[in-house]
């Protein structure tokens, strides 16, 4: 019963036998390999189009730290929801990568940005006022970090208006299969046909070991040697990059990364109509992989006791998070400790 | 017939076994996992020591910059040889990590700083002197660039002198097997005996996928929680740190890791034989894995026609480097192909 | 009728005679003049202790900024209210300097930082939680932004707190004066007595041309090294460092610099009064040398008609600023504007 | 006899008239002051030509950091001479101000990068190599720090070479008035129409307090905004701009800076002659305000026993430099005292 984290799940066996597969042999380093070369007709296949670049970490706070430092300069902001992970839990990491850029943070329910807050944070730039600290990108976490989705409609709007007053649109999508799993929206529909510059797609915790692609589309690609010589400068361009891209693949082919978001809703679903139907309140609405549950302390202390594995969010909810691993049993027998 | 670099080269079986041995289960995520953990006692039997802490990451620019950055700091300068990976290889690495500090290049034979190059730079360091940039730290590579090796008598005298003026010593050890194999010196007495106090330990290059131990030793432990906090910042502590830990643990395991650097090392040594016993001579010393000969544009063109893969370096040489996998056929089919 | 800025005043003449009276001969440059090191003994009468030490930049920002660096690491944050100078109004020279630290905005009414906020923010450090940025550094602004000031107990209370948490505390004086004039609090008591490790101590707004002192007291005084090396660093190490330091003589002789900060506090004073005798409501208590009035449009027009300046303001206001050379005059043509 | 510096020197009198006159009424602040906005026609009229643009700080470090800062991005390289003061004397500042760009020390003697270094320099830019640090701005220093002048020739020979691999070309002017005073050329010849893109254009050491004109020729003016935002983010914005644009008009007035300059140099040229006459060997032709004398230890002690000031420099010499107030009687005494 440990549902502390879906970064706490082993990778999916496909992965694993993809790095024992990409083991034969020399290889070109540092990103010149055939597999890395080949996973482009992957993701064009996935993303619907050809107008993209790409590279790769083994870490969601890196990608995300490089995507934005192309968009945003040293004199910059980046807008984000105060509860981002960028802004709580990458201890400084854009403003690292960025030279100093500055995290705007916007107030909004559920983990999504505000309508209104974000109007009056777009309202606000002025880049002849020299002493304050104009946005140059809109980040959009999604899955967002409450557990909710960003809509493709609620996407596409923010980021036209973001692109209205000179934006560039980033989207954290480190849990991206789980709000397309919530929206049953395709990939390009959320992203670059959503206005998405930049994309974090996070396959780590999906099921990969350690994988996580930034996709450049459309004019962005213009910062794709930016990019490379950012990768490199911070120690993200290891040489046996096969072994990064063999995850990418062994997750993208037949829609395996789909497969194992859609599992991991479903459990936490079948986690959520659980929860309620026991008459606990949710703090958030469930679409994705985690439920935030507003459990009394007696109710916590009998699942810990019981063995569960979770921990205190915000708002005083417990955060239950569903992996790709995570089975209707152990859900079921979370519910039956509850109910004891 | 590829000897274009160890970076090229497979991993070893065992490393892949290990992966696959680590992918049960849930884990504590970011390097709270029971096999980073245990990684404790291993890395003390290899160092014959207790008193050290350790991070890891899958690259070795990542693990020198973090290393550097920790001792370094922004109004500082690091002293290394002009040819140093840290300078030369690492598209300013170094300087994005520290903030800002320098990198004071010096000169020296063989790819090593020469000895009153070093007390020269050394002298000069006035604290007092605010215009200029004291350096904080000597950073020596072991296996240099140039395949050469320090002994563990000049490590240990150039770390004396260096802790005179009030320095830390680092060591860039991408190819420490490499260095070990060619002194026959024990890791703790080219390391923290010989006054080293933060190595990079590198198992990529040897025969792991991307894995690079950190080492602090001794009164450099007191950097562990900054060491930390400025992965987290860099993206340099992936939420399933379990399977970089799974690599060391298999490369250190029965020392495979020195066993494939031996290898390594034989093959290369196969390799200045035959070049030699045609008469080619060398640029440097072949005391670790790589090769640097003096071929001419006819030796050259003759065998990239036979097949065989390599790149120009340093003084006109070309660089041949043997890995793990370098098996002697290979070097006698390059070998004879330089006859025909 | 200017009422724009205190930054848009003339310096006072005695500053320009200290200017004339430096400028004879041969000088030691980058601060090692005779007036740079006569100071020591001016300052310490003026605060009354000789436990500290100094640095001048011509800069608000960069004496902010520079006194933050030294005590906020790049992987740490800096508290500070959300409207404070070093949040809105420094185009992240914070960030900047201190290599990419966070500031975290807290709230509370009147430009001061809410007792329960700043609680709560304490309470929230972890420096073993890898993830999140832990607060290094305590920023009090006072006067405030909002033209109130905080009193010697408020100030020693939050230092208090902030350092039972290990933080240390800075303070941005860059209107010291009036916050002084407001309480009636002796600078010692309102800075190191009370808890300030490093004051930003401006003399600029109050009538210089450009001198900002910034002082550390105590056990910060070991930062003056590196004070240095960063100040030289950013370009704040101009080298005749005695034009400077001349005027911090001038403004310091015979307590002018409080002469004229009372002088503008009583203009703003009086212009309150006049305001609130004509029923305009304020926005905040105007404890220093700045009025934030709640004018109505038309009110706003018939005195710009009339030849008035000053600028819109936070919460619908009309910040108007008095500084050492606002006259009774003036004050009082403005009120007759507005009541015609 | 004090040939300490030119930074040792006060300002001319005009500069503290222009001080005095400036300081009347209420002005804006941040460089939208009158005086700052009229010296546009003043440096027009210097450097013939209204394709420009410009922002003044008071230290010659801020000023080469900024202009430094906008043309060298965080990956990329500026090459200097190995002597130069941005790479000897500035704490690191141009690395601080690039976010971790780097210095590349190119060779070459007299203080002049050598043809053949800046030819392999050049040749060796690889944009497509990730690996390697490229250049992005050649930096040549005008007096160099040998006090040797550039010719206009080859300012402009090598600012076509370094336009013709895409660098941007930066002219360090700390000393430009003794460099065209040596070299009689006009400002607009030695700058603009040589090549120079970004200009740090120094008042200071020629006789003002604290002035330096970074100035943007022709298509560098694109980068003015963020000139701007880096000049207020590191505090090189201070709000009372007025008084330092008056120091500026005063020294431009009449060319009063060119007049200085070649007073300066003048008596250097008295210096360097006396000291020929009597035997002295100079290790660099004193072609500016600058003389390094290779005097015997015996010669030296009896010069600072006789009361003169100087300071050992490169090479053995003995550095002296004219200001503007050098008299020529200063230089006699000097020249006695090593005779007696």
């Amino acid at each position: 019963m440990n549902f502390s984290s879906d970064t706490s799940a082993p990778a999916h066996p496909s992965v694993l036998e993809a790095l024992a597969a990409a083991n034969t042999g020399l290889e070109a380093s540092y990103g010149n390999d055939a597999i890395t070369l080949r996973l482009r007709q992957r993701l064009a296949d996935v993303f619907g189009t050809d107008d993209f670049d790409y590279w790769m970490t083994a870490s969601g706070t890196a990608s995300n730290a490089l995507a934005l430092s192309c968009f945003c300069p040293p004199t910059g902001a980046v807008l984000c929801h105060a509860g981002a992970h960028i802004a709580v839990d990458e201890r400084g990491a854009p403003e690292f990568f960025s030279g100093g850029g500055k995290l705007q943070l916007l107030r909004g329910p559920d983990g999504k940005i505000g309508s209104e807050q974000l109007d009056e944070a777009l309202a606000r730039i002025n880049h002849d006022f020299v002493h304050e600290t104009p946005a140059h990108v809109l980040s959009l976490t999604n899955l967002t970090e409450n557990g909710t989705a960003y809509t493709v409609a609620q996407v596409a709007d923010y980021a036209e208006r973001a692109h209205a007053k000179g934006l560039s649109v980033h989207m954290d999508g480190a849990r991206l299969g789980n709000a397309l799993a919530a929206t049953r929206a395709a990939p390009a529909e959320m992203t670059w046909k959503a206005g998405i510059d930049v994309l974090t797609f996070g396959l780590t915790k999906t099921g990969a070991i350690g994988c996580e692609i930034i996709l450049l589309f459309g004019k962005a690609r213009e910062k794709k040697r930016e990019l490379e010589a950012r990768a490199k400068r911070s120690g993200h361009m290891p040489p046996k990059m096969r072994f990064i891209a063999a995850q990418a693949e062994a997750m993208l082919k037949d829609d395996l990364w789909m497969k194992l978001a859609m599992q991991a809703n479903q459990a936490a679903r079948r986690l959520a109509d659980g929860l309620q139907s026991q008459g606990v309140e949710l703090a958030f609405a469930p679409e994705g992989n985690e439920v935030f549950a507003l459990l009394s302390d007696d109710q916590v202390a009998r699942l810990r006791a019981a063995g569960a594995v979770f921990y205190p969010w915000m708002g005083g909810s417990q955060r239950l998070v569903c992996s790709w691993t995570t089975q209707a049993e152990e859900v079921d027998a979370l519910l039956s400790a509850l109910k004891a």
